[in-house]
């Protein structure tokens, strides 16, 4: 039975792991659970995740959730994926859990609640907080410092010195590319001074190429949206 | 060369680290690394892990840090460890990595942030945070019901229906013991309504006995202290 996987192509974790199983040529069959129409609140899926979180997968009777731990089960369990994506050496391997750890607490809860905070929020219906987000902008640039002076140190494109992506990369790169959604000036201010960092995203893009973009095209289609709704209301008035 | 464990025993993932490394007869050597004297600012604990937390190892030439990368790594690269703590088979695995996951923005989280801002700022030279005790409470308070009716769901002793303790079980256990330094009105409207969740902290504490309680000594003094203080603030007056 071909794997199902379960995603909304606007979660930035859901991306990952659909570029994942494409350049890694996965057979699986894309489920999208639309969370703008509260879908993962359906009792079909609550029975996949009883968290209501995309993405998800089923492996034949195997069910699971979170990205980082889908990530590692598709490396692990298929056979043709290639070793520099999740290595058999321990402390390289260990080194990947230890950004992959990282993440969580630092640059998914700094992009993420910015970019909601500041973007997204009332396309979900909710309100835009602004306290929150002056503190989730904090935890995203000492987050993006963090990638660019140490987990990017060295002479590797790629996280932790590596000459080819792990899947590492690919889970903090797509995190990041949320930042697209963003007015320019502000991507600017909080991009702009990592440069290591921008070389990475396209090297990563490079090497997931063409999925990276294509996956990645409904952010690109909301990014102009955004774009031309903000140069509306920045049109000088006829009065 | 003996492993070495950088930990403070105040910290709830140094204390998993130590007890997991007791428990399976790993031959180490604990490096003490005070937080409240801000050792960890140190150059020589920063060539040890640049973030500048605990716990963090080195094995050889190998230094590594965040807690449940570092368990990962000792069930795999020692080979002593019982296969129930981090099992071979792929999908049990992929479980305990979906545990381990979140619990980074939900348990740890949750827990962490209450404590710190209901009891032991002022221990750190840090304010109290009510508005940030108030929020980590109702996240703290959705893990325990998560741990409670899904990763405790069946009849197993232990997460994800397990007869026997995983890293999982440990990680989040030891982050739960943390409550014991709360008020005792505070720890019982939290802890109280989750029987199955105090069962299985009996249950861990019962199969790492007796390096459980002789790790979290540390922690029981801190709490006999902060009871005193309560109760002396507490006494009638002689006004």
């Amino acid at each position: 039975m071909k794997l199902k996987v379960y995603v909304d192509r606007m979660s930035q974790p859901s991306r990952a792991v659909l570029i994942f199983c494409k350049v890694n040529g996965i057979d699986f069959e894309e489920i999208k659970v639309e969370l703008s129409k509260r879908q993962q609140l359906s009792p079909e899926f609550r029975s996949i995740n009883p968290l209501r979180k995309v993405p998800a997968i089923v492996d034949g009777r195997f069910k699971l959730f979170e990205s980082h731990a889908i990530l590692v089960y598709l490396a692990s369990a298929f056979p043709g994926v290639a070793d520099h994506w999740y290595p058999a050496d321990l402390s390289r391997r260990a080194r990947i859990h230890s950004v992959l750890d990282w993440h969580h607490q630092n640059l998914r809860r700094g992009a993420a609640t910015f970019v909601l905070n500041t973007v997204l929020a009332p396309r979900l219906g909710l309100p835009l907080n602004q306290q929150a987000a002056t503190e989730a902008e904090k935890i995203l640039i000492s987050s993006l410092s963090t990638i660019e002076n140490i987990w990017l140190k060295g002479d590797g494109r790629y996280l932790l010195g590596g000459l080819r992506p792990s899947i590492a990369d690919l889970s903090l790169v797509c995190e990041i590319m949320q930042l697209e959604l963003l007015d320019g000036k502000d991507r600017d201010r909080i991009l702009g001074p990592h440069k290591k960092v921008q070389q990475w995203i396209e090297s990563t893009r490079n090497a997931t190429r063409p999925h990276f973009d294509e996956v990645h095209n409904v952010l690109y289609k909301v990014k102009t949206k955004l774009s031309e709704q903000r140069s509306r209301t920045t049109l000088p008035s006829k009065m």
